[in-house]
């Protein structure tokens, strides 16, 4: 159990780490920041709540872990906020969705203060807000950690047994290594569902009162924060476009296949698809 | 109610009418044919079924309303067996995703004995097989029901009306115009995840993994049985060709968006979707 935690910007993810850590004992005293006066006044009333503070860096101040849960861009300019604020040695992490610069630039903004490990949660929902959260989000997921080559390793392994107190599968991977996974895993499809409805929506919009299981489910995620998703995008820029060009000669061999009546090769991808799609780990 | 119905071929679908019919008394007296004696076998032990024929000729011959529930390739040979076995003026419908030569072809079969009438419920799972069917797996969903402009209007209703006896929406449609439908919101989206699970397979396998919510949902149809549809997609090759090559020009409008840093249209791509998404009927 960690000592005292503070929890910045509490969305969807930091309203739920604060409620797992609760949940699961991983922290003693919990502390929040948010910006809006209103939502601090609300969460002064949640039992997963010991106290709330009017400034980032009165939260930050007696803090033995930080978790800034900030839009990706809005997260270094808050760790330099908090940086001259924090308890020595203090570890500060985040929940952003894409690592590379956000670690270095987060390791550079604390030194000689505290250590900055990234940390990325592959939990979430369409829905925002902390309203939405849930104590077992994270369970039975994966939780990215991402330290630098230079990085503590008795720090790395503190940031991986808070996630893991939380039911998280800890994996830990280089910054760099993360975000070429996560273009492929997590912002292709997101920018598939996204598209596919953008498609779709040029077509005749009274059809999507046809939809069965099929379309609901392949586009769920499309109903994600355009604003959210393109500060992710543009963070994750280069590797997103190297997945999307992969995936764009992969419909491309599909469209060939099929303008050739080659029903041998659409048989033989949808085959590869299953058999890939068959050996996801099983969520508990 | 229908007083008596036969269905052929029954898999998830075929058992789901049977179980629905049951269940919303649909029908009086359910007979089912399956091609396998093992599948008779255990189809005789089921409360929702009355009698099992040995051949799909037995089957039909007292029933009003038949209901060929057959792979889509299937189809057309099956009602040329039984039209000279049915009853005079019986009604064969079938649940196939694809509908344009199988309702001109399906109508030429049975002419001076019956009427087909085509239908496509918008009900489903990426799992196949009767046991996995259930009584409400039509309730809140669309059924098509797709008469030929010579087709008998009063049969047309009893097919939509048997339907909406097992809770579904039924929205009648020529085929073509279905085909076009399915094309964009069923087909589309099938190709679409199964080109994404082909796409990953040929990266690093491990990572399918750390699969989040997203990837899980936008890629649950990539499970589906490949061989049902490639002779889904061989049927309605063309409209399918139509609604991919649609997608690939939005795909490729958010490439270029992404390679020229145009954030601004990053995110109006994504704010359609989102305004489209947002607008899906809610199922019950």
């Amino acid at each position: 159990m960690i000592d005292s935690i503070a929890i910045l910007a509490p969305g969807l993810l930091g309203g739920s780490v604060a409620m797992a850590a609760r949940h699961y004992g991983a922290a003693g005293r919990i502390t929040l920041w948010a910006r809006r006066p209103e939502v601090r006044l609300k969460l002064r009333g949640q039992p997963w709540c010991d106290a709330v503070a009017d400034l980032p860096e009165d939260a930050v101040r007696d803090a033995s872990l930080v978790i800034v849960c900030s839009p990706v861009d809005q997260i270094i300019p808050l760790v330099r906020q908090i940086a001259p604020a924090l308890k020595s040695g203090a570890i500060v992490t985040d929940v952003g969705s894409v690592k590379g610069e956000i670690c270095r630039q987060g390791a550079a903004s604390v030194v000689g203060k505290g250590i900055f490990i990234g940390s990325h949660p592959m939990a979430g929902s369409e829905k925002t807000g902390w309203e939405h959260g849930r104590a077992n989000l994270f369970a039975g997921r994966t939780t990215f950690v991402t330290p630098l080559p230079e990085t503590d390793p008795r720090a790395a392994e503190q940031v991986a047994a808070f996630w893991t107190a939380l039911e998280s599968e800890v994996a830990s991977v280089a910054p760099d290594v993360h975000d070429e996974i996560v273009a492929n895993i997590s912002h292709l499809p997101q920018v598939i569902a996204s598209c596919l409805c953008a498609t779709l929506a040029k077509r005749n919009i009274g059809w999507r009162n046809f939809a069965g299981g099929g379309l609901r489910d392949t586009t769920r995620i499309a109903g994600s924060d355009p604003k959210l998703w393109k500060t992710i995008l543009e963070q994750n820029r280069d590797e997103v476009l190297r997945a999307l060009r992969a995936y764009q000669d992969e419909l491309h061999g599909m469209e060939r296949a099929l303008a050739n009546c080659d029903w041998f090769e659409v048989q033989a991808i949808m085959e590869r698809g299953r058999a890939y799609r068959e050996q996801f780990r099983p969520i508990p």
